[in-house]
Order: C-alpha cells, then structure tokens, then sequence
C-alpha cells in the first residue's frame, strides 16, 4: 500500500460464490436427500440449473416486469420448474421446502473464517448481496461470519447491478462511494460496483460451479485487487 | 418456560441506555476532555442535559416538522445549543467533533458481552435503535458486540416508536411481529413495540442517567418479561 491508495475503509461482499460455496451446499444436501429418494440424480447439473435460472429471474424485477420479490420466492419458483427434468417428484412439499432453503445453509469457501477475521480487524466488512437480510442472517450464523452489518439489495428494493444498491451502501456506512470497497468473484458485479464510484476486488473462485467446470478468469488490469482467496485479500491491504 | 409461551424467534435490542451506558461514557470522555481544558465542568450533569434533548429533536423528525435527519446531526445541533451553558467555549472545532461522536464509543452495560453471546446461541440478536446504521455499526466493534444483524430506525426513515419501524425490523427478520422481541429499558419504547405486536423483555437499568439519579422501575406486569440484566435474560428463556 502506498499513501495514494484508496483508503478501502469499508470492505462489502458479494455472497453466493464470493463468500459461500453455493455449488458444493447444494451438491452435499443433494446427495443426503437422494439417498433417501433411492435413485441416482445428477445433483451438480440440477445445482448449476438452479443457479443458470437466477440472473434471470432477477432481471425481471429488475426491469419492472414483477413487482419485488425475494430470492427465497425467486429460487421456490425455479426449484418447482426443475422437478420434473431431475426426477424429483418424489419429493415431499416439505422436502421441497427445506431444499429450496439450502440457500440458508451454504458453507463458506475454506479461506473465509480466517480471512475475514484478519480483514474485520482492519476495516468495516459487510454483505452486499441479492439476498435478502433474513437469508443473509441465515448464512452469517450457519457458516459463524462474522459481519459488522448485514446490508442487502432488499434494503433499496433493487437488485444488483442497479447502481442504487452499491451507493446505498455507501451511504448507510456513513462512506463516501470511493471509499468503499465491492468484494466479488464476478466481473460484472464489480464493473457495476466500479460505475457506482466504489473500488473494486476480485476474488478468484474458479470451483464456482464444480470440479472440471471451465473457468477463465477476468483480467486483473480491471480490477483494483484481484487475489485468489480472503487471505490474499488481507495480505494485499495489509491487514 | 412452558410450551405456551412464545417462541422468541428474534431479539431485537434498543441500544442507548439498554445496551450502552452512554452516562457513564459521556462522563469519562468529558473528564478526558475537562482535563485539556483546565477548569471543571459538570460533566454528569452535561451528560444528561445533552441526552434530555434527543426526544423532542427526533420528534421534529418524527411529526414532520423537519425531514429526515440522522442521530449524529441532532446530537450535533443539541451540543452546539450547550456550549455556553456548560463554558465549553473554549473546544475546537475538531474537538467538538470528537465529542459528537462519542455516541459512537460508548461502552456496554457489563453484563452484555457475556448475557449477548448467551442469548445469541439461541436466538438471533439484532440491534433496533434510533442511531443510524453507521453509529450502530461503530457501536458493535468498539464494544465488541455481536449482532446477527444492525437494524435501525433509519432504514425505515421513521423514528421509535413509530411503528413502522418494529414492524419493519420483523419483516426483514422473516419473522411474524408476535415471534419478535423487543428488549429495552424504556417503557414508552417497549409499549409501542407491543402495539405493533411484538413481545416485550423489560430490562432495568436504575444507573441509566448515572449514581444517584432517582429511578423507579416500571411494573414488570406490563411487559412479557422483565429482569435485571442480559444475564437474567438468557436464564429466563432457557438459554
């Protein structure tokens, strides 16, 4: 860090995939069900159809053609509509319910504990996420991160990339844009974050969506810290 | 605990007073401060003259009078409306500042970080005060207070006890209003939270507005529970 770097004074995380491993969650609770089910289902497919649905999904509230809706009735919505391509009419209405909160119970990726201890020393770390604060408050406990604050694009009734999102959080911790600092494992999330006027790290994950899954990753150049893990990130603002 | 009662999904903690001895932390920054300054002032007696300000400022906020206006600027405006009164003319401006903020280095009641991580096992805590989401957040690291989530009046742009704002906190909870707890030391706040149909834990503070104050504790009749401190609190719901 040189005295003309950005004071990153409040870090903000994009969640599914920056912080949790979506992919593996779902594989794992997946399997767990199946057995009880009693036939083969290709979970990593069915997790990275779930998760093909969920841009999307968003981008009809986005663009107004739903009213708000949140990401537990976004993922129930999808879930319903792969019933029948995976085989899983045997699924009980609870058992579908309890699947679709899989979401609540998604395992940090291994760097985090450690990482966003080192960086909460440091500096402010909170969600930002599609999320919604009760999902959110859900993976905090269950994966034991932990954040300073819980902010989600629920709070400005918009979803991320609008830009409403990354400025109201800026605002609500009290930072000016440039200040604040998007944490996220996707390109476009921080190029949207970057227009808002906040910094930007990229975060790596090339297991985002499974073992053998082809991964490029962004160049680093659009970046303003691009690392391969929470650990790399504390290191980079030393913390 | 008998199956009949109910399930207090959720707490939600007001903070100034509750949470935080701000008389206490007023008091000692001023001594800090009174010392630089080389005469003696009455610092408990500042203390209480600023906090005996804060209800009719967020009134004005509250009937309409003003618009939104966060905690920081109203304890600002009543500060400046105590200069004279208490001979502290002689503060810079930095250092008027600094003592603004000093509501957001206030320390807890000493039963909180212990009676906090108790109740946190069982239970999500959220703050629900009328500080902003920024002092709120500042709060929890300089106390070192674990909060699943900070909640505040400002998300709602409406002030205690309005109840919007406890019927928002519940909704962003993902939580029904009668599954929500509001804990305070304030009856007034704890019976708008009732009217908004959340429960109520009353915790006394006899030492909110510092030693020798009168205190006289509001009947625990009033309220769903009633105790002493967080400790007592975590007992009382089995934790």
């Amino acid at each position: 860090m040189t005295g003309l770097d950005p004071p990153h004074r409040a870090l903000v995380f994009d969640v599914f995939g920056t912080v949790v491993d979506w992919h593996a969650s779902i594989v794992r609770e997946g399997e767990l069900l199946g057995a009880q089910l009693g036939r083969p289902i290709d979970w990593p497919a069915f997790a990275r159809r779930w998760r093909a649905g969920y841009q999307p999904a968003l981008s009809r509230v986005r663009d107004g053609s739903i009213g708000w809706v949140n990401v537990d009735e976004l993922h129930r919505q999808l879930l319903d509509g792969l019933i029948a391509e995976f085989g899983l009419e045997a699924l009980t209405p609870a058992q579908r319910e309890h699947l679709n909160r899989v979401w609540h119970r998604l395992a940090p990726w291994p760097d985090v504990p450690r990482g966003l201890a080192r960086l909460k020393a440091g500096r402010i770390v909170a969600t930002l996420s599609n999320g919604h604060v009760a999902l959110l408050v859900d993976l905090a406990r269950f994966g034991g991160l932990p954040w300073d604050c819980v902010l989600s694009a629920e709070l400005f009734q918009a979803y991320k990339p609008q830009p409403e999102v990354y400025r109201g959080a800026a605002a609500l911790l009290g930072f000016e844009p440039h200040e604040v600092t998007m944490v996220a494992a996707h390109p476009s999330d921080l190029h949207a974050a970057r227009d808002a006027g906040l910094r930007t790290a990229y975060v790596r994950r090339p297991l985002e969506y499974g073992l053998g899954e082809p991964f490029t990753p962004a160049p680093d150049a659009d970046f303003d810290i691009a690392v391969d893990d929470f650990d790399a990130l504390a290191a980079r603002l030393g913390d």
